[in-house]
């Protein structure tokens, strides 16, 4: 029984069609549910809109879910359109009327917003440790092999000596940053929705949001209701985001390790447990690895496009659009923590090798403008006398 | 055993993220692949490459995958990593050496880029037979109710008076354009890539590459194996784009539908079987059929950005980005044909409503105005004069 | 004077906001507007609207318009908000009541749509000429160093041998398929817009928009008013997507030549004169051109992601939100014609390099393993054989 | 004179496509550049790589410059390729030995990264003042006609009943937020980056990069120079995705406001001067404004996936690519702020209608349901009972 259900029937097409794949995405929120509609239910208890048997049923009920779930034996039904109807029901079946009185003074629309906030905020976490360990690895890395010289780039063309140190830094900071992000969005996020409703809050009922607000582990309730539902629009593409700006890091590393790991160059070596073989070319060894962190940032990107392109264009208050932007969510937060974790994997399995790390000597000629800098050559003057100088020679870097 | 497969282990971890849902994805390419490689088989027979002994044997085992898998019981593997590895184990299997040779002269490259050619002109071509029924239920309306003035609005303000056939019309000629764009791209990617092999063409044997096209119904085989590995990019992204011009279509039809079907407007009625309800408010009949398919106009936006954004930046022959654009394509292909779909079903249960399709007298200005031409009155007069006497009122359309 | 002044002040804030740039970028619709205007003044004198004389005027002053703008003397001012007011309020200074009447049967809507049109379809034949020059550009590299062999790549790893003819082959191949996407979007577009006036048609009047049409060189009048008014929306982005796609080639391309030039590979060379310095280093000769051109193949996709963006969730008719989409156009089309002459010009200076261009051992893998298949072997077991004796080496491919 | 000027000659046309619109963009940074360039060279005197005569001669120049740009008399030509180069060539000009040693120990990649760092801090203050302002004039707007009420809607369709209050202040919240990103992303980016020269630091020279970094108020220099060029393709698309942020905040105000101010709706009323008149219709008030800050929402979304597709799959280092997001970066902040601004005063300018806001029966239904409730009928049932009642009537909401 659906939770709006008034004895009419659904063309079937149409509910199969709006229904979509909803109840196979709701299953990761349903602890999440669980833990939000035992704040709510403790609540209504202050308020007096349950009795403590009832509270203690709904109780009950909510941790025989939870640990249902925990060992993946809570079932959402296609039927049962999404994970808020089949908690409703199970507890509607077992405690009757204390589960018809569980959804009092809340719409499924702050109750998908809450439970979602709460999947945010675990996933914002996790997100958090993720980049700490990635970062981690590319530090190891640094100390490890960091003293090993390497060709500096820009242009794709050799510029200047750095290192492995340099270079796996580069990473680390950028992974430190991205922290930093996913503390603000954990700041920026930190507001509870329930109790918004429908996004125009709760009348005749008098229930202390900031109640359920702080057992959730909120520091406050979202005050104007109706911004409660905009921040579904809003927080949830912020986060998609960190997800595209973590996964620029990951796409970043795999494009330079996709370069310096060809033969031709061979700066750097991928274990061979790390690579794939083709079908035709028996020499092969290819990094798909590598290659497909790469491609998934494009991934995560097209999915923050959808969910910032289907926000627009449409008036205030809840619209069915945004539930489209659940599964997008999902998946850039999946993307982003799976591939830390295979890129902290494959940082930890590099191996610079030394001797293909050759620092040619076009890579010094700033510095030698320099040394004529410090005997007081003015830097323009320095820079063309040392250009002069690599002119002269055939092919600029021809050595290479 | 992958088809690369040559004595080392490779990385767990690594292996599960490469694989991805590829196994799960290339359900759908099975038929096609076997279709495609009966193609082949004939073509290394021609070639003298199997005997005739080793053909029957292929084509008996191809033939038992195509029932399997028509009966949903051809399994692919997650160890399998996808379709292909697992038509050839299946053979291998059955038939040992024939097995064994039915790669020859092609790679996994070109195998897959001809399954998914294959399935991408079905789907070119359900996706034809989908616009029509639409664009039939369009003029199906038009040709029912539509005499039914419809007042006619630009920037959302009434603009001039219409009509219903008018209206549906739009739809049904955007249906039928889309088709042609269909067409255009069935004669695009009527180009049989197999036996570009890995991008480079096949060596040594001689293999009839027309000879297969023709057999697998293509016009000819792309002459430069490059340039077929770059079609891979080029082709899907541009079918996508066919997708969000068909999405664009109904997500019109669904914009307007949401707006005319307020109790505010009235101007049509959803069938109470289209709607769904709220969980917290007794009153509510919801479009949220019409909200999905306007929202998923964006999502296949996004999925037409994630394959036009991995291409990029990198360099000719296969990278393996490329195969993260086969999600992307199935679900762009599969939102438009269950969308149309959908909508043809709204579409026909469309109610116009007569009375409260009320043509307001400021609708008619244009009109005034051209009767003030024909009596000689240049129209910037007579625009001006018509514009005179609806500022006079005190608020324009503000009879509505 | 504004075309729909009726004598009351609009904020100046709100007026300079609402203009933008249309008043910079409707300089390029001057000739298109004069032609399109003429056609529909000769369907005003048709349908006895205006008189030979009148017609004589306004055909003399829409004359004296296209020579003053194609001397880069007509000006359109901030005030005049477009191209399209600063040509009406041009008649009728010089012709009064002509130019009052210039207007009658449409509105700005169609009259923009209509002058987009000519200018899509001019554009789309220069687009076919580059096209053409460049694929000329890509074969005569391939005639004049075509033999020159080169290392195949998939995964960015070696490959398989190929030579520069197949190489150039791929970019003339694409660009002549683009050539057919282009001639698609010429027929597709050539149906003209005029007669549909504000979306709704034109009552009252009986003007040949047939008529009109053949005159401007369109084979027909679109039927459907309102689908008049979506085609802006619709093959806006179409032509943006052949942009996208044009673009696309170029950054294959773009990223092979700065690859394939990097010091470290040699096989090609770019002339000098191709080349930039950097500000710090010497010794630099870096390919910005290459660069760029592979940099705005992402800004023309963000540019067909714009107008398919904003056009989403709005009901039909026309709305404001379509004018965003006219720069957006004009920026995609611009750089898909300044890139493929560039690159045209690029493909020109190519100098391969036959010494630089070894073709490894690795290479000829493949080869290899179809001897052993010619001799009987099943192709699997000559891959397995082949690649045993690979991986016996150190590291494949590492001869480097 | 270029910087990296050595003798050769640019083809004029490679030169043209990629100088592009660099020296026209790059007026808004001559400011930052010359605060740059002072700080710099005060870094440089302090390791004595400057007399204090030369520094006096720099900083003379420096504030010749910012007089000149001030009073739109800095001249950047386009053989100038952009400001960087005008700056060092104006100073070489006028003060010769001084001039050519003002680039020592910095490369124009830091430059550049500097002076948009500096200009973007500016920006970012700017857009904190406009997100104030606009917050301001919504809680004006509040309080001023808050206590008016308005039907609240969810998907499209009347809900439950708020008020202007809510509404108002639902923006306000919503800027109020985005300014709190605002706050984020001006920490984040307090990183100076100068001193990374081209991304590999500044070799030999020993310059206090802290100390420059000081001086131009930022709270430390980015330790990494690699990451340092990097933070230029993730701070960027960071920054244009908070205008993406604020003009949603903004889309969905226009959207609300170009429906509540339909005649058919008549809740709210624009003044006069805020509309826009039709060319053909002469009734028509059109809100063009709201349909443009409403679309160009989209165009920023644009910008933003310009920004961070073409960052996708380069290596480390700088590349070429990078500066094609200079444009996006500058339209969005434009955009943003002008749209802040255009927003503050239609919001200063509505006109709450209170005869037309008129709250229907069915708003009161969720109400009704919950006065049961506090007759201690439980939710779901009392939902049921009232859903009953409305089901009775004809058309739920059809009194509308």
């Amino acid at each position: 029984m659906k939770l709006w259900d008034k004895g009419f029937e659904l063309n079937k097409d149409i509910e199969f069609f709006t229904v979509g794949d909803d109840y196979i995405l709701d299953r990761r929120l349903v602890k999440h549910d669980c833990a939000a509609s035992l704040a709510h239910a403790r609540a209504l208890r202050k308020a007096r809109l349950l009795t403590a048997k009832e509270l203690a049923e709904i109780t009950a009920g909510l941790r025989k879910i939870t640990d249902l779930d925990a060992r993946g034996k809570f079932v959402i039904k296609r039927e049962d359109e999404d994970c808020h109807t089949a908690i409703e029901n199970f507890l509607t079946a077992g405690y009757g009327e204390a589960g018809k009185k569980v959804h009092t003074g809340r719409s499924r629309n702050d109750q998908v917003l809450t439970a979602l906030r709460l999947y945010e905020r675990e996933a914002l976490n996790e997100l958090k440790a993720r980049l700490a360990d990635f970062a981690g690895a590319a530090s190891a890395l640094a100390r490890a092999q960091g003293r090993i010289g390497l060709p500096g780039y820009t242009h794709m063309r050799r510029a200047m000596p750095t290192t492995v140190a340099a270079w796996a830094g580069c990473f680390a900071a950028a992974a430190r940053d991205d922290a930093r992000f996913a503390d603000f969005l954990l700041s920026l996020t930190d507001q509870s929705p329930l109790g918004s409703a429908a996004g125009f809050g709760v009348p005749v009922l008098n229930i202390d949001r900031g109640y359920s607000a702080r057992l959730m582990g909120f520091s406050k309730a979202i005050e104007n209701p109706i911004y409660a539902q905009f921040t579904r629009s809003k927080f949830e593409p912020a986060i998609m985001h960190l997800c595209s700006q973590v996964m620029l890091t990951l796409n970043k590393l795999a494009s330079d390790l996709v370069m310096f790991s060809m033969p031709e160059f061979g700066f750097v070596e991928l274990p061979e447990a790390f690579c794939t073989g083709s079908s035709i070319m028996p020499q092969k060894k290819n990094p798909d690895v590598l290659e497909l962190v790469r491609g998934k940032y494009h991934a995560v990107l097209g999915e923050e496009f959808k969910a910032l392109s289907l926000a627009g264009n449409l008036i205030s208050g809840y619209n069915r659009d945004a539930q489209l932007a659940k599964g997008p969510l999902f998946a850039c937060l999946d993307t982003a923590l799976a591939s830390l974790n295979i890129m902290a994997t494959v940082t930890g399995g590099l191996r610079f090798n030394r001797e293909r790390c050759v620092l040619a000597p076009e890579l010094f000629a700033t510095e030698e403008a320099y040394r004529l800098v410090r005997q007081g050559v003015p830097f323009r003057d320095a820079y063309r006398q040392v250009a002069a100088k690599f002119r002269g020679g055939a092919e600029p870097g021809g050595a290479g």
